[in-house]
């Protein structure tokens, strides 16, 4: 096999086989492949895609090319949730102990935030004390004894996706369905779910810009996991702007906190009630979705996700005393963004609003970059609300004064203000299974 | 610039400034930018295409990655002549003292054969004594005093060009027609050639598979010329059958001393002709080619252009008089070929023939194999032509009896005998200027 013949293939729009794949994955990995002849097949890929068999063994070849955890419960089956990235959203820290209460262990490697979007991993560790980093052994326990456990992601698992991660992303080969697909899977996999629930969002603070898009990354996700043997479901949710009222690390997880004691924000809501009833129905708790929100619902009202909350920080070494009292970092700088002009809220851009979090301390302009925890915004007013002018739409924590004015100038941007209001479409507006 | 978004860039399908296709070809000569980025760049290429113009930028950005050879010579033009690569084209060795003859003065830097295909600067090598590297000086001062010289191009020129074409070769990008374009016309350009006559070949043994690709790739190196600022044109020739009779570098330039004495076979002096009488007129010789064939062959008949080869060899420090007594390596073992069954040959595949001729030890598998000078085979019959069952066809030529089985085998794989003969299309097919 010459890799040269094999980028000649994709190029012609032909199906490259799994025993091609693997070697083409394995040769990268092992370094006998180089990242020259990989970029040109990743830029073909861009222009001829893969079909959905293809996708999936692709995704194999990726999850094959390092470690994989294994859980087994017996008489359980382990779900994982996945977001395509967002701004504001902190479902996993709200879905994860909900589902965990009602009986369906989830068992969770997460990213950390990049640009605009928050990653789960830094919202935890804006917990004092908590520990995301956990060998494989203590992971598979702590999801076995209290039904939930979230991490870093482990360099072990997947090394192909990190190495033709970085490649893509300097090669503009970033935006082909099945490379973000495979991409996506592949960790997913590799970390043990045996079934997963995906949340792929479009918008501006979104990965995908539209709705199609969204739904076809949703369908090529979906089909790898028919392909794998791992039940699949996505939702397809609008990330226009930011989910809830929080975004920055501390906030979001007081923000989280609410929500598990049943005062959540009902954007907020809709979209983990919408992920947990699919996880729910995933991991054979019951048959439909109704059902399961009716079971959700009971279990929120009766504290029983809060309380599996405060078990999994506890179990991470997380400090709950601290937590219960509200006492994460918050940055020493509160500025309020008050109306400019009086009228409807039209939209929030959450591009803008996720990159103004970033600037104030809240997220990462590169890998490098450190995290301010208690840096972020908090919204008091969201879309659709009316507003005098003057009126305080917004609260600002950074640690830095210089970074203020930058943030407030982009904000301004991101808010729309007009005399009336259009309602939006709903938050969730499909399901691809 | 960032080059990653250069490369999304012509990935949408947007046309490259000269500004960025300066700053990406010294990038990469000067190392700053890595094959990696390069590779999904030329895949981009692949499928979206660049214009004339930005085809023309690139074109001058390779040109200026190098040295660059000027040559003067008041009141004369100095032309030169490009084959995209043949089985059996000792053109440039007839066309070369022709035109020369004619008052033309031509400079020509060429390539060294690879695979199925030959090299000027091999069949020159078969002569005893002839050098083929040159100063540049020495190089400008032959054209000006003899009106001729044709050397192995200099390392310093172009450098851009040979570590794209390296790169594009092991990444399944050479098949694009501004690369291909542009990779030749920026060695023209900076060899020194103020006029170009191009002949574009296609059929089996070119590069170029179809008649349409040809014109097509003709078009885009006659834009180029145009864009800038050098008169350019170029015929199409069909390649499907090797060019005249002789294949192997001694046995080319035999049958080339063949042509500059009149008794040359009429495919090849019809392809020579039409080039010279081009490369006449792009030299103001004359205004029409049926005006430049008149002195052509006029300066054929009078023994000029067999002068001017003579006086070119020795200016090179070529054995004359070995060469006039036809003392050229030839291998010990001769092998003929005999016709497998009566009827008419039909066709005779070029590329077969050409990599027969290389198993003999007339060329190269790769660029670190040598070369037999003496290798060949030699066409007692061509297409068209009635054959007997066991009249000899061919001579085969090589030094190693091994070789004689495969090269017999593959032979007879290129000829097709048939019971009839339908006549193929004229040799030179379009002329695009």
């Amino acid at each position: 096999m010459r890799m040269a013949d094999l980028i000649a293939k994709k190029k012609d729009g032909l199906e490259l086989t799994k025993e091609e794949l693997n070697f083409i994955i394995q040769g990268y990995v092992q370094g006998r492949i180089p990242d020259y002849q990989i970029s040109a097949l990743a830029m073909a890929i861009c222009f001829q895609g893969m079909t959905a068999e293809e996708t999936a063994d692709l995704t194999m070849a990726m999850v094959n090319s390092g470690e994989q955890v294994e859980i087994t419960i017996p008489g359980k089956i382990v779900v994982d949730k996945h977001s395509s990235g967002g701004v504001g959203d902190k479902t996993t820290l709200i879905v994860g102990p909900l589902v965990a209460a009602c009986g369906v262990p989830v068992a969770k490697m997460s990213g950390r935030g990049l640009g605009h979007t928050g990653g789960t991993i830094d919202k935890l560790q804006s917990i004092p004390g908590l520990n995301v980093e956990m060998s494989e052994q203590a992971f598979r326990a702590q999801v076995k004894e209290i039904g939930l456990a979230i991490v870093a992601q482990s360099d072990s698992l997947v090394p192909a996706d990190k190495k033709l991660y970085s490649l893509r992303d300097v090669t503009a080969t970033v935006d082909s369905i099945p490379l973000i697909a495979s991409s996506i899977m592949s960790k997913k996999i590799a970390s043990g779910a045996q079934a997963i629930v995906l949340d792929v969002k479009y918008g501006s603070g979104a990965f995908m810009a539209t709705e199609q898009q969204a739904r076809e990354l949703a369908q090529a996700m979906v089909d790898i996991g028919k392909n794998v043997g791992r039940d699949t479901v996505a939702i397809i949710s609008d990330m226009g702007q930011p989910l809830g009222r929080a975004v920055g690390n501390s906030l979001e997880v007081l923000e989280a906190m609410e929500c598990l004691q049943g005062k959540g924000p009902q954007d907020l809501m809709e979209v983990c009630l919408e992920l947990a009833s699919w996880m729910l129905v995933l991991g054979k708790i019951t048959d439909t979705t109704q059902r399961a929100r009716v079971i959700l619902e009971d279990v929120l009202k009766q504290g029983k996700a809060w309380d599996k909350f405060l078990e999994f920080v506890s179990a991470q070494g997380g400090d709950i005393v601290k937590l219960k009292n509200k006492e994460l970092p918050l940055s020493p700088l509160k500025i309020q963004f008050q109306a400019p002009a009086q009228g409807y809220i039209q939209n929030i851009d959450a591009r803008k609003v996720g990159t103004s979090a970033m600037i104030l301390g809240a997220g990462r302009e590169n890998k490098e970059s450190t995290i301010d925890y208690g840096a972020g915004i908090y919204f008091l007013k969201k879309t659709g609300q009316q507003v005098e002018k003057g009126e305080p739409l917004m609260e600002l924590y950074t640690s830095d004064v210089q970074k203020v004015q930058p943030a407030l100038n982009l904000l301004s941007q991101a808010l729309t203000i007009s005399d009336s209001y259009e309602p939006e479409e709903p938050k969730v507006s499909a399901v691809v299974c």
